[in-house]
């Protein structure tokens, strides 16, 4: 199929066309950067909402019910799987694949899972990509699933516009979140398996560690830099049991209030501001990343490291002769 | 002074000189980037030593103390304090800045506190060439101080041969460290104020956090890749009392024992040929976005953005047209 006729297949509602064209996009294809292209003018309308945890936590599960309560609302859901023990990726017991079953089936549910790539920052960057394509065929909301660990997650959990940070009690690894530095970045806190004996202890490290971390609203603060209002968004910790689906329609309040309030305080616009700052700053180390690397050959560089690391040439004037050679400048 | 004389001078052990040309670095003048090139030759047989733990734990104390260490081991020793509420930042208080006088006044003792820049890329960029000019002039040991949260301290941190992680017990932060992700680049784990009663639970702490952590060896595995040796470095946890100068003998042990074992496993030398390569692409990448900034005026990038923020143009194609207008291409 010729490349507009793609790009029309899936924006008409063609969920097969959709499936290739993020293929494209995730493989970095020059369709796929031609589709990203025809397709950027219809993106920033989605909302963005990340959902991160350990595994374990009953993420997945929970975003799940979070799109069938947003499908009761009559809202098209995306879910995109970064997390490669997902069951939304396959990796998980069958019995949690179940579960997902009639989610599956929902044509008004779009499920994808990224393949793992090699380098973290490509995986960021075919991620945003995904979701620009998801946002442009028209998914108003758009939940991401992230392992929560590690800093290549963690950047990708920062491109929500809501991020949710998923615990569960009494797994001996209450400080996960801590650890990963994922409270610094979450606009809402969900203790699920809530029924379980230990989640008012969970609630509490959350508490204590919401003090220790300062003032509140710091995602929020974070987009506005000096000049944020003083009505500021206070991280809710909300309770859910998600195979009983207990606190989902609260969880999912949560984010539509979060969302209020970043229409509201003008950060919503604001990030798509910076967000087209980031993307034209991006693009330009993109095209220059493959221009050079289009033109300096391994051999080319091998040559300079090595030369480097003999400590012939100093660093600085092996990458300028080698960019004198390449640009012509 | 001319700059050929100032290099020559720092050579020659002039401190003033030295400071002097340390300050061209760090601000990244032309004369700065000219003695990097003519001193890198000498670089590359420093031994670079990383503490970082949060504000309280005394790893400023400890630091002072292991430099002491070392200079009765006859050894020169270079202090880089990157942490800004260090005293060797003169940022504590008087009566810890005076537990560190004669230390200062050991002209074998250079201390280097780095100004906060703006950009925390900035900030690891000149520190490493900081580094660099400290092991040319000749300082075997180089100890570098970082406060040991957030992702730019934990760059800076990993650039060390080894990492000595610093935590005190009792803080009510026992966390910490789990939380910034630092335990994961620990080569050496100290629990300082280990007089303290609580300090056998932040041992205990540390011990379960090593186990969730998986095998141990991180930091050296990271650098071998998939043929890694099987005798991989097991991070000690030490026990000091800085203030009384208790169990600093055992660190600088545990320090120089790390040193062998990167040497005898073939990773001292292998850092040594990755950071050449990283040092070319991090030079290409520093010259062309120079050549950038240089060719793209700030009213052209601004206009560009604001195309892209309109959905006028897509990012890719706003520094495609961009990269040709200023490279010609």
């Amino acid at each position: 199929m010729p490349e507009p006729d793609l790009v029309a297949a899936a924006l008409a509602g063609d969920r097969r066309a959709l499936a290739r064209l993020l293929s494209w996009v995730e493989n970095g294809t020059e369709a796929g950067q031609a589709a990203l292209a025809a397709l950027y003018p219809r993106t920033g309308r989605a909302h963005i909402v990340g959902l991160t945890g350990s595994p374990g936590s009953g993420k997945s599960t929970l975003i799940g019910r979070v799109a069938q309560e947003l499908r009761q609302r009559d809202n098209l859901v995306a879910i995109v799987a970064v997390d490669p023990s997902s069951p939304f990726s396959g990796g998980a017991l069958l019995g949690d694949r179940l579960r997902m079953q009639d989610l599956v089936t929902d044509p008004g549910v779009f499920v994808r899972s990224m393949a793992s790539r090699g380098q973290p920052g490509g995986l960021a960057r075919a991620t945003r990509d995904m979701i620009g394509v998801l946002d442009a065929v028209g998914f108003p909301f758009i939940l991401v699933e992230t392992v929560g660990a590690g800093q290549a997650e963690v950047d990708i959990a920062r491109t929500a516009h809501t991020v949710v940070l998923v615990e569960a009690p009494g797994m001996g690894d209450d400080v996960q979140a801590l650890k990963a530095g994922l409270m610094e970045i979450a606009d809402i806190l969900v203790v699920n398996k809530a029924d379980r004996p230990e989640a008012q202890q969970t609630i509490r490290i959350l508490q204590t560690a919401q003090q220790l971390s300062g003032p509140a609203g710091h995602h929020g603060a974070q987009a506005a830099g000096p000049t944020a209002p003083a009505a500021a968004w206070s991280p809710p910790i909300v309770q859910t049991v998600a195979l009983e689906d207990r606190g989902v329609a609260e969880l999912v309040e949560a984010i539509l209030a979060h969302r209020r309030y970043l229409e509201a305080s003008g950060y919503w616009q604001r990030r798509l501001e910076q967000q087209a700052r980031a993307e034209v700053e991006t693009w330009l180390q993109r095209h220059l990343l493959a221009l050079l690397r289009e033109r300096i050959g391994d051999a080319q560089l091998d040559e300079a490291v090595a030369a480097v690391y003999r400590r012939e040439q100093d660093p600085a004037s092996a990458a300028r002769q080698l960019l004198e050679i390449v640009l012509q400048i």
